[in-house]
């Protein structure tokens, strides 16, 4: 008698939240297979969304983001739109809904939507035929960043259960951390916040009790397997939170003094773009215990992941 | 002995006005087999201008028009390229048969071109070896719009002759309104044209003698079979012939209470994007009577249609 | 006993400096077949790089240049990214090399840059595994454009060698010269520089000792075969180096009277976009000795070239 045949339940990607760590696990594994396709020396290609089309909508700039999604689709050989949105019919006094049932109506199979508006996309899934992938809104979620995270760990580390994983900076501002909230959390990671009081919401323990909150910097870094630095999003607000740059900087950079601190093979995670000298120095940004780069190359693998599971449930047929 | 195989005389579309009645029919019938492509649940794709190279010349933003456009053109399997004139040399001087000419020198087989100049279609075609797709030019013709009205009103009552249909609004500023007059008038339809005095361009009547003006939208509503409603065009000047928005909604807005006033299978039409609340509400645009997504919808495949034919006059292999 | 079998030897185009004059034949061969291609009336694509990813990476606008890469990299089958500099994660104060690591990381198979630093181009090339096509740096090199020019003159004439070519107006401000007289003065031709000594910098000798300057362009006509023509770059500061565009006119603009000084079968060229009325009149650019439009239909082929040789050394396959 074969166990029963573990199918992806999901149409959409909306969340981290509402994955199963069944659910995350196939993602990743099904990624790995993607990453062997990338790394050909020679066709780096597969078949596997020939002729289905994908609409990118993007309502927020992202290129680096964008660009990983649009190679994604590329390799696996999907038809794209890449919908802008700056010069749409949204300046003609549109709503969301108008130019998404215009979308609908053109019939696509994927939806990649980056959107400010925390509920912009699973609104969308309650109107769509369309599987929808939220590539980031607002301050809520980003599952797909907390997806190559998690690849980049497990492909360092071989697993996720029991790493003490320190995610530090602005908290407040990030839609990153919550949704590496959820997913270490849900694969059994230990995890600390580490930042200024005025950058770590209130209510967050509320939601991930299992999480520690610690505003000293060196003191957290000793005991971590993994230090993820975020960015300072100063373009969305992040200064009105703190002194200063400099200030900043001198508490809770991740620079080779307190590189020291750390354990010899820890791994330095950072979302990009780099502010450097502000949140990270470039020494340690580009050093050898950066996982920067490594993380933009999973990217891709992981997108296509996402991508084909969501058209193609039982993953069999891959790469 | 079998009759004369009719093959589709066109190598340009520019409007609809030259276009034969047995044209217009060809494209509607071709557009039919498309939307059958479009419906699949799996794969939309057909490979009928694989290796063909289109251009999509958008001097005016037009989202709507142009991701139509561009879903037609991959469900055809067609190579792609969008010539955006806001980053182009036209910025450093050149001239738009410069442009076009640079363009024809990289012999592209078709150029789907929004232009604002009327004339600026025929005069591409006539120095051009590509054909010429007029996707809106000015307040002259928007051929492709009138097709796919056309298309959707066929489909819901099996025929055009005969159909009586009210084109309401700012009759002035459209070039929907000019493709639909052609079109409708060739196919046997009754047109009435409804709106105030100063939106109703003098001489109408002496183009299309048959078309009635009337500026009782209640008094016409009750013999229609369908209701055309066109957008204000305040970016393009409207608000300069009308004395207020609110005013303008008093008259001529389709609402519920004027709904009560039509057939009660009257079909209610928009070629997008809607001003809510202005000359239509949002429970019309929403309600059961309205076809503007199928409008939508439907715009791929008889581009499709369109595409398809110019480089297949033959019309054969389809889909 | 066959001789040794060339190989093209270069991963990148960083320019036309380092190449060997059997490498510049070696790309006008491989495009002549490509230019066969582009004529055929029906399918002008081959699959030459079905599957290779190609990124557009224009930091400086140039939609004639992108849109004729564009379409080589369309008839080549390749995939394709354009990435847009101006939404780019630049604007959240990434270096050139952050966003060209970045890319790096998704593992394209060949880069096309332009960027107005000259020496980004040689370090992207140290980074990177992809390789690296320069599409324009600054004033310093634009060799596809030179291919192009020379492949046009080649075909004119039927050789390069011994042809008396005048190259007139802004060299200062003109990437495109620099690539044409490394390239010119390599395959054997005849170069004269002519234009007020304002736009003539000091030390071109140093560099091209062959090559003759002149400031009298009605002298020069006479014993020319060809004529090229440059753009006065008044967007990039040729005016501050000359008295005004009607001055400059008079003593530098090819108009019919000048194509009297030359001979019957001159050959007249011009890089594009043309200052109609300023370096050229209209007439020439448009009459019967201007390969102007000739240029822009060979780019496409001249690209196509380069891009299958830096993946295909052996060039064998083609087309």
């Amino acid at each position: 008698m074969t166990a029963p045949r573990y199918l992806f339940p999901h149409r959409h990607l909306l969340g981290i939240q509402p994955l199963s760590p069944q659910d995350i696990t196939a993602i990743l594994d099904q990624a790995r297979g993607f990453e062997e396709v990338c790394e050909r020396p020679e066709i780096k290609i597969v078949p596997a969304l020939r002729k289905r089309l994908v609409v990118n909508l993007f309502f927020e700039n992202s290129t680096r983001t964008r660009n990983s999604f649009e190679i994604a689709e590329k390799r696996l050989s999907a038809e794209i739109i890449n919908f802008d949105a700056d010069t749409s019919s949204l300046s003609k006094g549109e709503t969301l809904i108008d130019t998404a049932m215009n979308l609908e109506s053109m019939r696509p199979d994927l939806i990649v939507m980056r959107h400010a508006a925390p509920g912009a996309h699973a609104l969308l899934a309650r109107h769509m035929r369309a599987s929808i992938v939220n590539a980031g809104d607002g301050a809520h979620e980003h599952p797909t960043q907390a997806l190559l995270d998690a690849y980049t760990l497990r492909k360092r580390f071989g697993r996720l259960e029991g790493l003490r994983i320190a995610i530090v900076g602005d908290i407040r501002n990030s839609r990153v951390v919550r949704s590496n909230l959820w997913l270490l959390t849900k694969m059994g990671a230990h995890v600390t916040l580490v930042g200024p009081p005025t950058l770590i919401p209130a209510g967050i323990r509320d939601t991930w009790p299992g999480v520690a909150i610690c505003h000293d910097l060196e003191a957290t870094l000793p005991s971590q397997d993994a230090v993820m630095m975020l960015r300072c999003q100063f373009e969305r607000g992040t200064g009105a939170f703190i002194p200063g740059q400099s200030e900043y900087a001198r508490f809770f950079q991740l620079n080779p003094a307190r590189m020291k601190l750390c354990k010899p093979d820890v791994a330095v995670l950072h979302p990009g773009p780099i502010n450097r000298g502000v949140e990270i120095t470039s020494d340690v940004a580009d050093g050898p215990n950066s996982l920067v780069l490594q993380q933009v190359t999973n990217g891709v693998p992981v997108r296509m992941a996402v991508l084909f599971l969501l058209c193609n449930p039982h993953g069999e047929q891959v790469p």
